[in-house]
C-alpha cells in the first residue's frame, strides 16, 4: 500500500511554526523519539522509530505509545484549523489495535472530519512502515477535541 | 478523596508473578517510569511519578501517558483472571480525559467488568495524588480485550 | 443482583417537570414504548418493556434500542444538573453490549461522571431485568455530552 | 456531495439473501421503518425515512434511532465476509453525532476496516440526505464485532 498522502499541500508557514513549537514543549514525544513529518491544513503526521522504549513484552510496539502519538496527531490536525492564541485538548479518543504494530517505525495521521467553534472530531490512523516502504494499518480510532482560548500574553 | 481500595484483596502468587514477569519485559513501562502497585484478582493499579518526560505542552501528564498506564492496568487486571499459559490483547480502549492531569504522580486502575471466555471489557480509571494523598479523578475509560493461548516453551 | 437505588434521592419538582416535558417530545422513546422511572439529582433511569417491535434476529433486545435507552438516560442525567433554559446535546458515546438483552424488560441508567460548564461524562449502564426482580449488566457505556443555551421564548 | 458508492459491487445473490433474510426477522428495524438498500462484500447500506416516531424533542432524528441503523449497517457489512452458518454481534461501539440529523431520510453505511477469524472492525456513517438528494455526514463512528458459529439446523 503506497501512501496516498505524498503530495498533499502544506499549511502555512505560521501554522506549522505554532504546531512544532508545541510539539517541542512536548517532553512525552521526545522521550519517546516522534518526530512531526508532515503539517497539512487538517492533517498531521507523527513518526515513531522502533525501539526498545517503545515496546510492549512481544517486542511490538506498545498500545500506549500506539495511542500516545494517534492522540497528538489528531491534537495538532485539529489546531491547524484554528485561529492563533487558542489551545486544543483532547476530550476523548477511542482506539482499535487491528493488528500487532511491526515495522521500522509507525506512522500516525490525524485527520479532521469536522471543525466546529467549539468542538472537533478526527479520525486517527497508524500503519506499520517496514524499511523497504510497506506499510500496514495497525491502528484506527476517532477523537473528539475542544478548543480552549488562550489569553494574549 | 480517600482510596477506598486501601484494603482490597490480593491475587495469589503465581498471577501476581505471572503479571511482574509481563509487565517488566514491557519496554514503555520502564521508559515512562511507570510501577505496577497492586494486583487484585480482576484489579490492578499502575503507578507513574511525574517528571518532564512523561508531560504535554504545559507540564501536565501528556494523554499519551496518562492513556498507556491506563491501558497497561485494564490488561493485567483481565490477565488475573486467566488461567496459564495464556495472553492478553487490547482490542479497543476509549478514554476520556475528565481534568489536567496534575499531581505528583498519577494512578491508573484497571477493573474487570465482565470476563468471557474470548472477550473481556474492562473499567479505566486515572486518578492524580498529590503528595498530600489528595485524589483526583481525570481520566474514566472502557476497553476491551481478547485472550489468546500461548503454547507451552 | 439487587438494585442498590431504590433509596435514592429524587431531583427537584422543576428538574423533573423539565425532564418529563422533553422526555414527552421524543417520539422515538414513545414509539419504542420507553418511560422514565426515575430522576434523580445526576442520575435517570428509564425502563422498556419487551415486545417484538424492539428486537433483533433472535428475539432479544436490539442494540438499537439498548443505545437508545441508554444515550436518552445520560442525556437526561446531565441534565438533571443543568440551569434552566438549557439544552443537552449527545456528543458522542462508546458502549459495550456484554450480554445478550435479555428479560421482560430493560433498565438503563445514566449517572453523571463529570459535570463541567461546557461538557457533561456520564457512564451508562443497561439490565435485564426478569419478572422476578433478577437484574443482570447486559450493557455498559460512556458519553459525552454539551450543554447549548436555549433563548428564552 | 455526491454518493460516491453509486457504481459499487454487490454481493452475491446468496450473501445478499442472508443479510435480508435475517433483517427481515429484526422486529426493530421493521418497527423504525428501516430498508436495507444496498449489500455489497463488506459493505451495507440501510436508508430510514424521516418521519415523528423516530424523532427526538425538536423534530430531528433521535440519536438512538441514527445509531440504531448505524450499528445495523455495520453487523450486515461484517456479516457479508462471513462463511455460511455463521452469525454476527456487536462487541462494541463508539459514535460521534457530528450535525443535527435532518432531512429527509437519513443513510447510515457500514463499511468493513479489517476482517479476522474471530473480530471484525467497521466504519460507520450516517448521512442526513434531502429530497434534492443533497447529502450531509451527520454521524462518524467505528464499531467491533465478534463471528459466532451457528449450528446447522
Amino acid at each position: 500500500m503506497e501512501d496516498p498522502t505524498q503530495q498533499e499541500e502544506q499549511a502555512s508557514a505560521e501554522v506549522r511554526e505554532r504546531v512544532r513549537d508545541s510539539f517541542e514543549r512536548q517532553g512525552l514525544m521526545a522521550h519517546l523519539g516522534a518526530r512531526v513529518t508532515r503539517i497539512g491544513p487538517g492533517r498531521v503526521h507523527i513518526e515513531l522509530p522502533h525501539r526498545p522504549e517503545v515496546t510492549q513484552q512481544h517486542g511490538y510496539f506498545h498500545a500506549g505509545a500506539t495511542s500516545a502519538v494517534a492522540d497528538s496527531a489528531g491534537g495538532y490536525a485539529a489546531l491547524t484549523l484554528f485561529p492563533e492564541h487558542t489551545e486544543v485538548l483532547t476530550v476523548e479518543y477511542k482506539i482499535n489495535l487491528l493488528a500487532p504494530a511491526v515495522g521500522s517505525r509507525i506512522e500516525a495521521i490525524g485527520t479532521v472530519l469536522k471543525s466546529g467553534r467549539t468542538l472537533t472530531v478526527c479520525r486517527l490512523e497508524v500503519f506499520g512502515v517496514q524499511d523497504d516502504g510497506e506499510r500496514k494499518l495497525v491502528a484506527n480510532g476517532q477523537q473528539t477535541l475542544i478548543r480552549v482560548d488562550r489569553p494574549e500574553a
